[in-house]
């Protein structure tokens, strides 16, 4: 079983539509665990909790975040909203104890059900390969290494890395290819995570420390094809202390096949 | 008290945190009750349960559409899960009888409380002044006009306004200005409504009918000022049958007071 895979895993718990997780503290980034992996475990229950005979697939997932994850046990409820036909909605819950870190709404169906017209628009951008980007090794010794650098295989756009040698673009961007680091191929529960995977756009503001987000929603509009990930965000409004950050990603084929966007505090620096 | 004031007042109901409303026919739209209207409705509620001592505005909100609304009493319940010092967050529940309609999740706080510096790199699209601007009255009398347009002044982008006599762009934008026909001046509220007031995106690719908004978030970024509010909406993936609709929300003094995105099914024809 793949790192990703062990991190999100969730078990049938005391109650119908109750499992247990354990949060691992080799996904820490910043003031806690990732809050794109505690949407993917919160993902894993609510595909199980709705799946039935079929498979399910998340189309829109909406987390608001409460409290930040620590390593630990945890408990994920599911409530069912909606079973419709070819789409059914719910509601989750991650709680720690009595603290609750990520209540979601989600929409779940079959991707491969909805065979439509693709007509994308958004161009995937156009960056160095892998091998001409920036990675964790370009970084000065003295910067902080959060643990979950050690799970990804991450290589950054260097028009968007100038942060690392402290001269940030100013434009608010953030690209880069990414993999997981022990081969673990994408499909849409790792979309979930991929959207939120990369350092914050703040960072190329030149606006340093952990940003928090409030609220994050993933829009999985197909199933990726193996091989690498290109995840690009962007913000085009910080104010009044918050920031929006838009996601895409692209799959290896040249497919977009996530958008996420989040709202997010600007680090108090 | 204002149409959309009427359109949106909850009162106390049989409980804590319940609100008896009703949801009048003249906000109709394709296949029922507009689906920004009913997110404000629920917005209203909300901001009286977890108002206590102090205003609070809608920062982030996430409303997942689970029917169609119908003229008729409704019912909005909240559950407050998170009661912070500078933010709460809580989740709501629109029903009429037995069917939900709408379910969010919602941050709020007071928008004046975040005065931070403001660094907005996306600009205001440049389109004609109200008087030549495309309005209901240009569309051929053959064209359904949902009773809605009676309470808008809606002044759209020609650019964009083309399908109305049958020759979309191609692009998948939609653009006006925004005012409400009884004079109401913006406030948080309404801009819940006013990011899902314009016909969908997929008009302008020549896709006609109702289409039906799975999710919509929209967050509030400040507190609007008087006058026109400039909406501009577009979409840059319609794939497997559903699209994803971006809007922007300007103020009459040139800022961005909200943005949005939802995702909804690619109208059938």
């Amino acid at each position: 079983m793949s790192e990703f895979d062990r991190a999100v895993e969730v078990s049938a718990g005391h109650a119908d539509e109750t499992y247990v997780a354990e949060l691992a503290a080799g996904w820490e980034i910043g003031g806690g665990i990732n809050g794109g992996l505690m949407l993917a475990m919160l993902g894993n229950a609510l595909g199980q909790a709705l799946r039935g005979d079929r498979r399910l697939d998340p189309f829109a997932v909406s987390g608001y975040y409460l409290s930040p994850g620590v390593a630990g046990p945890a408990e994920v409820t599911v409530q069912v909203l909606r079973a419709g036909r070819s789409m059914s909605t719910a509601s989750a819950s991650l709680r720690q104890g009595s603290a609750e870190r990520l209540r979601a709404l989600a929409t779940y169906g079959d991707l491969d059900a909805f065979v439509g017209e693709v007509r994308t628009s958004a161009s995937r951008p156009d960056i160095p390969v892998p091998e001409r980007c920036v990675t964790a090794e370009h970084a000065p010794p003295d910067m902080p290494r959060p643990p979950i650098l050690d799970r990804l295989d991450l290589r950054l756009d260097p028009a968007h890395a100038g942060w690392v040698a402290g001269r940030p673009s100013g434009v608010g961007a953030m690209r880069g290819w990414l993999r997981m680091a022990d081969g673990r191929e994408p499909d849409p529960s790792l979309l979930l995570f991929a959207v939120d995977a990369l350092p914050p756009v703040t960072f190329d503001l030149g606006l340093f420390g952990w940003a928090p987000t409030l609220e994050l929603t993933v829009h999985i509009r197909a199933r990726p094809a193996p091989g690498w990930l290109l995840v690009a965000a962007h913000t085009v409004n910080v104010a009044g202390g918050f920031f929006e950050e838009d996601a895409e990603v692209w799959d290896s084929a040249g497919r977009l096949v996530a958008q996420s966007r989040q709202l997010a505090r600007v680090p108090r620096g």
